[in-house]
This record gives C-alpha cells, structure tokens and sequence, in this order.
C-alpha cells in the first residue's frame, strides 16, 4: 500500500528575474521569495511551501518558498533570498537568477524502504547522507529517516555503513603523523571536564591530541563552552592547524571544520526528539573522531542509575558495537567503562568546571579529587597507545606530568595560542545572584542525580550565562547534618534563579540515607 | 538511552509590542518577524526558528520565528505576523501584542513513547490528536508519530483509539436522521466516479445521503474536482446544511466543514512520506465518515495488480480492521471488493470524468458500461440499508431510478442548489493539445496499469487543468490490431504535453497478448 515514488519533471526559466538580499534571517532554512504577481510563480504553478531550485553565478541552492504581496519586499521582476541563502549564492543583489521546482532527492527510494523497515546496502547509506549533508532532505524526509533507523534498530553493519557514510559527508583531517590520538566520552554526567585535562597532558607527553569539541546540545555546558571561558574556541581552520602543528594539540570547537556535516543536521531533528539510539550514537561519534584525523580513540561509557547507561550488559552492548564499528573504519579503540552515579567535579556550568580544571592543574589542595583520578586514569590509558610504552605505566607518566607542572605549562600555552580570556580561577566571575540547598535530614548521601542537577545549571542559565550554575558541596558517601549545604545555584538574572529555586525545590537531586545505601559500581578501570 | 523530556518554563513579555501584518504568505505555517535589535527578542534569548505563543485580542497563536534585520519589514517595536497567522488573530496593524517562548505540547511524553515502540492508551491518543489538530506539533513532531505509527503496526485497538480521538478533534455533524448514508473508496483507481452516480440514485430513493469529497491529492481527479466541472463544491457550511435539508444529498468539497482537522494535518507528512498504513488508512477514513454523521456506511475496496490492494488476503485482512474500528464507533460497515485490475469509465481528469457520469446518468448509449453496473451495485447495496428494502432488491430500484430518468433529474436539482456551471457533456471543454497512444502489436488487452494512466494524466495537466487527462479507447479483454488507438491524452499547456509524451513513450501502461492471458479477479459483489 505504497505509493511508486515519481520523479516530478522539470525546467529551467530564467524569465528575467534579478536576486535580491531580504535581510530575514530564517537560521538553517533557506528561504526564497517571489511576489504573487511575478510571471514565473504564475508559469510554474509553484505553491508556497515549495521546495525550489535557485541557480545565479554557477551555483545551485535549494529553499523553500514564500509568496510575497508587499512590492516593497520583492518585486515583480525579483527572486528574494533569506540572508544565509542570499550568501551561500555569493552573488549581488541585483544578479541574474534563474528558479525552478526542485527535484526530489536521487536518494529518497532508499529512505521510503528504510521507513518500510528494509535493510539497506552501503550505496543507499551513502546516496542518503550525501543528499543529507547537502541539505536536499526537508525536516519530514529527515526526521522520518531519524525514526526509521531508531525503530527498526539498524544492524551492526549498517551502523557501520552510515559511519563511514558521514565520514565521507565532509572533510577529512591528516596530520601527517602515524598516531593522533583522541578520547570521546558518550556524555550524560555533569561537571565531566576530563578533556581540559587530559589534553595538556597527552600532548605534554608528546602525542599528536587535536581536540574538536562541541559545544553544549542538552547540558549545561560542553568542553567548548567550558574552553571558552579561558580561551577563544572559535578558530578558522588554518589557525587549528597551525597551532596543532606547533603545540601538537588544541581545545576547539569543531563547528569550523565541516567534520561529518551530516551528523549536524540530523542532530537538529534528533534533540527534539530526544533520539539517542546506539546506532545513531556509534556513528555520530565514530564518524566525528575520524573525519578530525583520530588514529587512537579511547572512548568512556559512564554507567549508574542517572547515566545514560544503567547496567553493565547495557554498556557492553554499547562496548561491542562502538568496537565493532571502530574496527571496520580501522581506528584503534579503547572502550573504558567509568563511575556515572554522579556528577564529576564540584562545579556545574562554563565557570564553575572552568574553576575546577584549573584548580587541578595547578595542584591546588580544594581541586576535586575525582575529577583529578579519572582525568589521570584517562590520560595514562591514551599514554599507553604510544608504542614505547608498557602496559599499566600510562597512570603514573600522567601523574608525573601532572604533578610537575609540564600539563599547566601546556596548557598555558595551548590558551595563549588560541587567544586567552582574562580568568582569573581565584576569583571566578560567577553570577551575582545565588540560591542555597541545603540537607532536610542528616545521614549520608546516598543518590545526585545527574539529570536533576543538569535541569537546574541549565535553568539558572548555564551554558549561556557563563558564570550560572550549581556548585556541589558534598558527594556521594559523604555525611551531612540537617541543615548543611548540599550545594549552591549561581545565576545573573532573576528569572533564570526562581525557576531553577522551583526544580530544585520540587526535586533537590539528593538522597539522604544510610551509608550502606550509597550504590555500589563495578567498573572496568 | 532517553534524555527526559522537560518542560520549559516562560513568563509572558508585552514589552510594549505592536502587531503589524506582513505580506508573505507561509502557508500552512504561521511566521512571526522580529526585529534583531527588539527588546524581547534579545531579552528572551529567542532564537530563530523557536516556537512562539502569541497573544493578542484575547486570542493565542503559535508561531515560528524569523529575525529581520529591515526595519521597512518590521520595526524594534513591532512583531510582524505571515499573512495567515495575521488573520487568526482577527486584530488589527498597530494592536498591542505579547509573544513568549512556546511550551512544548502536553502530549510530548506520549509522542517519546510511541517512538520507543510502546503501546499508547486512549487518553494518549487524545492527547496527541488534540495538540496536532490545534497546529502544536512541529513537522518533526508530526513526521515522527506518523513514522512510528507506521512502523509499530498500531494493533486494532489504538486504530480505534486514533479514529475516535481524530473525531473528537472537529465538529460533528448532526443531520437528526436516524439513516444517514455514505460511501467511500480506499482509492487508487482512476476514473472510479461512481459517487456522483450513486449519489443521485441513492437520494433520489429517498435517503438522506450528505456526501462530501476531498480533492485529488496525489490521482488526477477526487470526486470534488469532477464536480466542480458541473457545480460549485466549496459551499459555506450553512448553504451545505440547507441544501441537505432541502435535497437529502449533496456533492461538496469536505474541507470547510472542520472535519477531523487533524487528518488533515497528518496528510501533509503522510503525503511526502508516501505512508499509507492500514492503521492510518483505516482512522483517517472512519473519522472523516463519523464526523460528517453517517450512520451507514459502504466501503469499496478495489483489487488488483496494480490497485492499492493486491490480493485478497491483503483485502480481507483491511476489511476486519475498517469492521472492527466501525464496530468499536457504531457504525454500520458494509465493506464490498471490487474489480480494480483497470481504470472505471473511459475518462481520466475533471472534464472527461464529468462526461462519463452525465452519460451515464442521460442513458447514452455510449456510457461506459463498467461505470454504470459499479455505481447500480453500489447504490443498491446502500438502498438496501433501508429497513424497509430485502436484501437483493437494491440493484433493481436502483435500475429503475437510474432508467426513469429520476437520477437525472436528482442530479440536475443538486447541481442548480450548488449553483451550477456551464457545461455541456456533449461538447465538453477539453484541452486543446492532443497525443494519441496507439498499440504497437495486435491482441487482446491484458493489462492496463492504474498507476501508469493515473500518472500520464496528471502529467497532462489533470487536475489541475480541469479538461486535461486521458480518455481511453479500449478496455481489458477488448482486441486490437497494431496501430489502434488504445488513449488520447489532453492538455492545455505544451510543456504538459510533452511531460506526458515522455511519460507514455517510456511506458504506455497498456500490456497486449492473447486472450487467456488476461487476469481473472474473484470479487465479492
């Protein structure tokens, strides 16, 4: 009960229309307008909605139209763009311009038997990313595609040919050096800062560590966001390089350096809908680390009870596709499996976790401990990738760099090279405005739950007010009084601090409890 | 591996906005515009393309957002509306106007379920169809439902659950009758006009028969393009109430009487998709039914190699969830499969289809038969609905009505209460552009494929250009020698031609052989 997939028939009509800039910024969409009265909308029976075909100065774009009656808007005679469309052209206003209906994507026979629930082969993989990274599919073709593959539970090998499938959407990054290294981790636990540490680290030791990071999607803050506080992440690409080549590693936000484009754009109908399927998952990352040149990849799955993974069969599961897949690309890659029954750190929030890796570079006796461990443990496992080292030296090289001070001097170096912000860790700009939760009951604590306490940073206004945030005062196992400080919220503006008071009054995040409630984890590292 | 879903707080901003009207038509999606150097708009950190509520004049729309950077579109202290979105909310330029962030549908939750593969209850359903009939679903909200739905094979119970909450979503039509009959055809057969035919006969008996079509979404004519060739279908919902009072019948356009709206909705993604579930098939048809207030209700399914039902497992297992769902909302289904193995009649498009039927109902001798026996098996199945009528005596009143010239006169007394429009069935105002498909080997015809004449047709013009389409010459069994006439294609613009040219070279949708070769169908009536 399908019906056939008909490809529509089409002509070019250049009619004598001129382009026009519309200064209406429609974000990711590009939008086309032609006024109710221009001959070709009359000619070619478009309909507002339209997906169309615009064609000025060699280049070719697609967008959706809107039919205007304002002359004043656009003419008679004038095909309007949106501004981000109007420069994709790179022509002037006034430039010839030619439209017409736009074509359906080649790929959208292979879409229609994914949504039927077929197995597709590599060639349909590729033909679909390929129309996906060049924005051919509209929000319905992607969003159907996201579905399809999150319900009928891609197989490995199929995981693999979308990988390998978003790799080749965009650019591929050589550093020209045998082993480049990389560390991922899956996310879901607040406050989990180890790249700004393990980088300084890793590189100090020697090795090739480019990080391209992104910025926060769902979180209060992501490595970029956090970056940024100390050092300017937005970089054109030949200064990345640049300066990876010189300092052999960097803190970036990736957004510059068109890694696995079509990852992007399907991230934008994945979020609302909250799809974070394995398969989806696997290829993303993996996709991501090796189109940014990634010869070594040590990957950390976080498990406990507010994690996004909450068993250990869950995680193995997890394991053996992200390895299977790896395997295929020929990227070497360490899965480690790591405590996420909380938040790493004291600090939740661009500042705040800013605060605490810079506490624990520079050795001082507040920085938090945990964060310091798996940040150690992490960079001695990614050491050990280097052939000249034995297996089980990786931790105490890293603690030697560490502890010596080499990780701040790279570190150091590596903001000055990016462009350093004025932070001063001592006296963090946090928002003026705070809130205090405190203990109703004495006992231990025995529950944080990563996603409660993420709900409120993110409502105090983290990642987009910098210094909001939730700073934790005490963790799991620890003992408190009724009355003591569980942790404090900082946000700048009044609204952001009452709705993060009401999700924190609703649900503080904490248990309280005896100390043999606090939940036990069995992890690999 | 499920983020939660999470509402998003908001505060409503005046800010001393003004509403201003923007002459860009959107279509079906509301637009608003602001200024980028407006207060809210930086103030409340919208971004473009957020959802907005906005509030003026007592009335709340929903809107999506685009950042203008013209002030001659729209001012710093001014939020500007698509010319749609404008209307709804019946307030005029310079009226105050509040906008905020949208919140998420109430339904969301539901919606996260039903991509995981879970079974939804019937306060889910309602919930989900009343956020997408009031437009609160985005078209990656709505695609997704529609893609899950699709996928999880809603069991028979949810099928009900969706139907009567699509019900729910619109009005009901009351006709204070206690027989208020209907038909419908699942579709896929052109040139399938029986409605205009059974219509007359039925009403003429004297049931009360208040038929309202759809037009052609993706064929090249439904029932209320053919009769808008003869009458004006698009009849404001008092003039159609009266008219069925005054005639028992009518032959309307559906689409202004607020008929299960959210079927609508759904259509506008199942459409692109090609998606046509029997789940979605079964609650868009039923609710569409219920909701116009029949009480009885004939059901055509068409088999055949090309028709949308293949084969009569496939029919019978329909025809058990269209008589489940129509049993679970009290209505009495008649189902009927029918004979779909090739087009009804001999024309295919508005003008050509209007012919066949007023040949039909003048007794011409040149009506085509297969038209005239569907549409007398159909109305006598609906007659037969009557109490005071023996099952097998529908056909004959029918006849007789048919043959005394009262269909005629029914027909002729709907057509003036719509308001007629000129035609003459004896010269009907066909495209002037012809091409004339012949068969290029001698024998019998043994396959003519529905999908292929539907698709040349359209190329034509049809429906679009009312006297564009495909008239037919031969049927299946018929004979012919090389070089017969098998169709004549019409339209009115050349380039149309030649699309259908094209069309019809590539394959002409006609198979000939011998005689034992022409496919037997085993119907049920």
């Amino acid at each position: 009960m399908q019906a056939a997939h008909e490809p529509v028939a089409h002509e070019w009509h250049a009619h004598g229309l001129t382009l026009r800039r519309v200064a209406i910024d429609t974000y990711h969409e590009n939008v086309a307008y032609l006024h109710r009265d221009c001959a070709v909308y009359r000619a070619e029976g478009f309909q507002a909605l339209s997906k169309v075909e615009i064609r000025a100065n060699g280049k070719c774009i697609l967008a959706t139209l809107n039919v205007v009656d304002d002359a004043s808007i656009v003419g008679c005679q004038e095909l309007g763009l949106s501004r981000d469309a109007f420069a994709q052209l790179k022509a002037a206003d006034g430039h010839p311009v030619a439209v017409s209906q736009a074509e359906p994507p080649e790929s959208i026979p292979a879409l229609f038997r994914k949504i039927n629930g077929e197995r597709l082969s590599r060639a349909d993989f590729g033909a679909i990313v390929r129309d996906i990274a060049a924005l051919r599919y509209s929000k319905i073709e992607l969003t159907a595609f996201v579905v399809a593959c999150n319900r009928s539970e891609l197989d490995r090998e199929e995981v693999y040919f979308l990988c390998d499938a978003m790799v080749a959407s965009g650019r591929r990054l050589d550093w020209h050096a045998s082993l480049v290294v990389d560390k991922h981790c899956i996310g879901g636990i607040p406050g989990n800062r180890t790249s700004m540490l393990v980088v300084p680290i890793v590189s100090a030791y020697g090795l090739v560590f480019p990080k391209t990071s992104s910025r926060a999607i769902t979180s209060p803050a992501g490595t970029a966001d956090t970056m940024e506080v100390l050092a300017n992440v937005e970089l054109p690409f030949e200064q990345l390089t640049g300066l990876v080549r010189k300092h052999r590693a960097c803190l970036a936000w990736g957004g510059t350096a068109d890694l696995s484009p079509a990852d992007d754009v399907l991230i934008s109908v994945e979020r609302p809908l909250s799809i974070d399927s394995p398969g989806q998952m696997v290829a993303s990352i993996l996709s991501k680390k090796i189109a940014a040149g990634a010869t070594h990849l040590v990957l950390d799955i976080p498990i406990g009870p507010s994690a996004k993974v909450r068993s250990m069969p869950e995680a193995q599961r997890l394991r053996r596709l992200f390895e299977y897949v790896a395997q295929r690309l020929q990227l070497s890659l360490e899965v480690v499996i790591t405590d996420g029954r909380q938040p790493v750190g004291c600090g939740v929030g661009p500042v705040l976790e800013a605060r605490d890796v810079m506490q624990v570079l520079e050795n001082d006796p507040r920085a938090p401990d945990d964060l310091r461990q798996k940040s150690l443990r992490l960079a001695g496992r990614i050491i050990e990738c280097s052939p000249d080292v034995r297996g089980g030296d990786g931790y105490k090289l890293a603690r030697d760099i560490l502890d010596s001070g080499r990780a701040l001097a790279q570190m150091r170096a590596i903001i000055a090279a990016q462009g350093a912000r004025d932070f001063d860790h001592q006296h963090p700009p946090l928002g003026a405005l705070t809130l205090e939760v405190r203990a109703t009951e004495a006992g231990a604590v025995i529950d944080i739950d990563n996603r409660q306490i993420a709900r409120v940073a993110r409502l105090a206004g983290a990642p987009k007010v910098k210094g909001a945030g939730v700073d934790l005062n005490v963790k799991l196992g620890e003992t408190v009084a009724a009355g003591d400080l569980l942790y404090r919220v900082y946000a700048s503006y009044s609204a952001d601090l009452e709705f993060a008071r009401q999700a924190s009054a609703q649900a503080s995040g904490y248990r309280i409890g005896s100390a043999a409630q606090v939940p036990h984890v069995f992890v690999e590292f």
